[in-house]
């Protein structure tokens, strides 16, 4: 029986100011995702490694339940396995129910001969994302499936651009140990804002925008500030001032949530200095009582890759 | 004695979304500014036409009142003169104080030999519009100096960035027969906004910039919607959505409020369709009991322009 496997990338939304707009993909860490036909017309998890806390009841598993909507979509009533192996940490803000979801409506497309266009897919996978936070956004499954830098303008009709993706910038993305859920973080957002701070936040998605069409990063560093949504999150993560200073102070040009958090994305244009700025932001959240695994990582402009073949 | 003549374009801010960070130059109206030394070391306005409205006492005028800056900033007591023919309605929402002020702040530099750049020529002239509006902006100035499209993403520190601009893209300007102070135009603004329709803001900006950088006016027009400053400033201009509607009908694919109004600007990709989408905005102004003008017009890529050589 035919299996196709699928590498997912993990996804960083919420770029700096660009709440529920920008997303990009990295290189590392990603999911694994294997799909195959069965004979027993239902949708099964058969395997889930990598992480012990994700359900694999059908019903309950995000991947799953997108499954579902491909193929009640294209009107198939065939029987698929799906093995999930979790590299993107659950609760992290890494795009760990996108990755799963997208890696495996990727795969199934492929399976079926391609009857979805990408639309279609990132589609399938934002109703994943409402079911897992209850809030339709695409900045997480669609820079996943394309890979790069990934503006979503408008999410009804459904609008993607892809954004240059200027080279020689270094990630590093630091986790503490404990997972805070798309839902948890949205809860603490204010339900209105002040005109005056949302000119300035849509003053820095233009800047920023701009800066990547011009590849110029020297000037994209005067945009990546958010004055809405991390004021209102920090207080979610412990230590979040500490280290965010400690990356900046170690050659990062921006420290920021990825995603709804916990994890913290620092851009350098110096990637040789990534392992410095890990350091740094591991014993800053080490000082505020929180153990910390850190990634160093670049942009993948791959998205989510066939890797059986 | 030596005369400089300048010919400065008018402006349209807030460019749909852009509310106080994009605005572009037009080719038609404009002011056409003298400027040349007097031996009273004082600042005098010796002459305005093309407006009974405009105060030319120097402690009144916008244009004298950042001239005292400039002369204040390089540290010289000259006398200058100033004649101001102002093309540019005032209180239209076509930043006829910043063809003003920026026409004469460019023609002084020009004088005493560019002791100024752009930068601080725009600084200046932002002062100026404080002056008349009570509000800080750079969203005429800065395309008034520079022409085409500009962003102004940050206003302090200020940074200024040109956007291509896209070729063969048509405009017709509408001004119904009343003055709108932005002074006015600014109080009817909400002080607060949901957050959810500034992420739906912001993400129309990241749109409207990106579809510029790629040269792709069919996508722009996807961005061209206003969920915040239109519905405000609408009730005060009658007839607005009525003008709106005719000038889509006859083949705009976007009409939105000129800065603070009452001017709208409509936008084709069909410049020979221009005098037809003019016509029927005069007819839904004239169906609103208000005479307009219209001009019709395209993206001037020069800002000021010395004419005197």
């Amino acid at each position: 029986m035919k299996t196709i496997r699928i590498k997912a990338p993990a996804t960083s939304a919420n770029f700096v100011c660009g709440f529920d707009i920008i997303g990009f993909a990295v290189e590392s860490p990603g999911d694994e995702v294997e799909l195959r036909f069965n004979a027993a017309k239902t949708i099964r998890i058969t395997e889930i490694t990598g992480s012990d806390s994700l359900s694999s009841n059908a019903n309950e598993n995000c991947a799953a339940y997108v499954l579902q909507l491909f193929c009640q979509k294209i009107n198939t009533r065939q029987g698929l396995d799906i093995r999930l192996h979790k590299g993107v940490p659950i609760g992290s803000g890494l795009g760990s129910s996108a990755a799963g979801s997208m890696g495996v409506l990727y795969a199934a497309n492929i399976l079926f001969d391609s009857p979805l266009t990408d639309m279609e897919l990132v589609s399938l996978a934002m109703q994943g994302e409402a079911f897992i936070s209850g809030a339709l956004h695409a900045d997480n499954v669609a820079p996943c499936l394309l890979g790069g830098i990934t503006l979503i303008p408008v999410q009804d009709p459904l609008q993607i651009i892809s954004c240059p993706v200027p080279p020689d910038l270094g990630f590093v993305i630091a986790l503490p140990d404990f997972e805070l859920p798309t839902k948890e973080a949205r809860k603490v957002l204010p339900e209105t804002i002040a005109l005056k701070t949302a000119v300035k936040q849509w003053g820095n998605v233009a800047g920023l925008v701009a800066s990547l069409f011009r590849k110029d990063t020297e000037q994209l560093a005067m945009f990546l500030r958010d004055h809405i949504i991390e004021p209102a999150r920090a207080a979610l993560i412990p230590g979040f001032y500490q280290v965010q200073r400690a990356a900046l102070e170690a050659g990062a040009f921006s420290c920021s949530i990825s995603g709804g958090g916990p994890s913290l994305v620092a851009m350098t244009r110096h990637p040789s200095a990534s392992g410095e700025i890990a350091d740094a932001m591991k014993n800053a959240f080490t000082g505020a009582g929180l153990s910390c695994r850190c990634y160093v990582t670049r942009i993948s402009k791959k998205g989510c890759e066939r890797v059986d073949t």
